[in-house]
């Protein structure tokens, strides 16, 4: 799994971080949350390809949302056909079609727009699913957590081959996949040859957000959260006032929750050229891997039962 | 006069070519030509400035206004007071204003959108205007001139104060405004000491656009026409049906208007890398000084009667 950082400003750009966006590659899917202006072109500086068919929106607030026209009209001059999901915050479908249809024309690839609240499992697939959670930023808005069901415990070839003298052959895949089998006249039960269920991977994306006990039950040992660390301490009022979480917090967060990682996001322009700041206030606060995320930070979460180590890649 | 090209790109943007955006600085002044999605990174990025009062809109595709609530939004981010003006084509009034309440929320400063039409002065200052001139996209669409007053004549210092005994003072700049004075017991008239007008710069910006003669009357004699180039002569037919213009259809509107230089602008991405081809078969109708302009050019327009050269920097 691959967590392209798109866009990592607070509310104004500068010349190194572009508004919210954060891309996510799980085996061949491309999940985008959140939509910034300039967030198509952040796509095509870090080659991430375009394929997208699901939209996560953390609320309408104009630095997660003002690239969703420019992107979706590119995929019209694409000839795109797929259809797209744009999931958004309850009371906000009407405001993403209008802004679909700024220029008085809409895209002629079929587009649903679906509303969501904490809770929703929001994408279900077969190996993994997308939950809104509650955040709490004064508006209609949530987070998200991408959440992988458990795999198939290992299977003990060795010991299927060697010890029990199964031949390789479907009664593997039988017995991986949970059933008996018969084998020289005896019963194999499944959890002789193959162990427990391995955990899956858990990535919180809270969006723009005061800390909150939604956001901690999300992230309950989650290999990645990416946080609002919008301020330093110096601006923990302002961080109050305005909705967004000051680095120490979201690191509190973090280590309330036991997740693995924390990546900072959201930052504001007040800390260009001095984000070691925030990174040395969160590590009062948590000591796990920990970072303040940039545009075009790649990072590999690997399964936690891996021998793959975390790592950070940096495209540009 | 500086004119610094933000974005270059057709229809959808490269990872060299944002869409539209035009920022011209004359004397302090800053106006900018459409809006694309990105166009405030790249204000920042090529350090333009954010002092702006006056926006002048060509059209409402997206590629032309997408970045106009990011940049709105952030002028109320930092407290803007000062009220903005935003020009654009009849009948898109309300698209304009829906654009920019697109979160739910408008700015706090004012903004007035005024609706223009060809032919309409629609900023008029004391040295210069802004005329919308008749372009032709098949929608509400205008071009815009940048045309200066003529300046006063040279004052020809050395002979009212050798020649004539004039001495330094007061009498010169009655002189220099036109008014006759009386020196010796004889009346000077501005004549003799004050040469005739000098001629003003004029810059055109068409937009997207077919070839009109309205664009060659309002380039008559330009210091720097820029105009939509965004296919090769082998995409003639496609420059038709979405009506844009060749590269050599523009270099034809240069050459008949008699026009001193010509930008190429609204590149397809058809052209990334290979933009030689529309300079070269521009150059077959056009000889004067001619480009393909890109993101980060910034070129200087000196006056008809100056000694300055024009002069293309990059300011990447």
């Amino acid at each position: 799994m691959k967590v392209t950082f798109l866009g990592t400003s607070g509310a104004v750009p500068t010349t190194v971080r572009n508004p919210s966006g954060l891309l996510v590659e799980r085996e061949g899917d491309r999940l985008l949350f959140d939509c910034g202006e300039g967030t198509q072109r952040q796509m095509m500086r870090y080659g991430t390809g375009f394929d997208i068919e699901h939209i996560f929106l953390t609320h309408m607030h104009g630095d997660h949302i003002f690239g969703l026209p420019g992107l979706t009209q590119t995929w019209d001059f694409q000839d795109r056909e797929k259809p797209l999901a744009i999931h958004a915050p309850t009371g906000t479908r009407s405001r993403v079609e209008q802004l679909l249809s700024a220029t008085g024309q809409s895209p002629s690839y079929p587009i649903r727009v679906t509303q969501v609240s904490a809770g929703d499992v929001v994408l279900d697939c077969e190996e993994y699913e997308v939950r809104a959670i509650q955040n709490n930023h004064r508006t209609n808005a949530v987070g998200y957590a991408l959440v992988e069901d458990d795999r198939k415990g290992e299977f003990d070839r060795e010991k299927a081959e060697k010890e029990l003298g199964i031949p390789p052959g479907p009664k593997y895949s039988k017995l991986h996949d949970g059933t008996a089998i018969e084998h020289d006249g005896r019963t194999i039960q499944p959890e002789e040859v193959v162990g427990s269920p391995r955990t899956g991977r858990r990535l919180v994306y809270t969006g723009d957000t005061r800390p909150t006990d939604g956001i901690v039950d999300a992230s309950t040992d989650a290999d990645l959260l990416v946080h609002d660390g919008t301020f330093g301490k110096e601006h923990r009022e302002r961080a109050l006032n305005t909705a967004h979480s000051t680095a120490r917090e979201a690191a509190q967060v973090a280590d309330d929750a036991g997740v693995k990682r924390l990546a900072l996001t959201h930052i504001s322009t007040r800390y260009t050229g001095r984000v070691a700041e925030l990174e040395s206030e969160a590590a009062e606060r948590f000591d796990g891997t920990l970072f303040v995320a940039d545009d075009g930070m790649q990072v590999t979460v690997p399964y936690p039962d891996s021998d793959r180590e975390f790592a950070i890649e940096r495209l540009d």
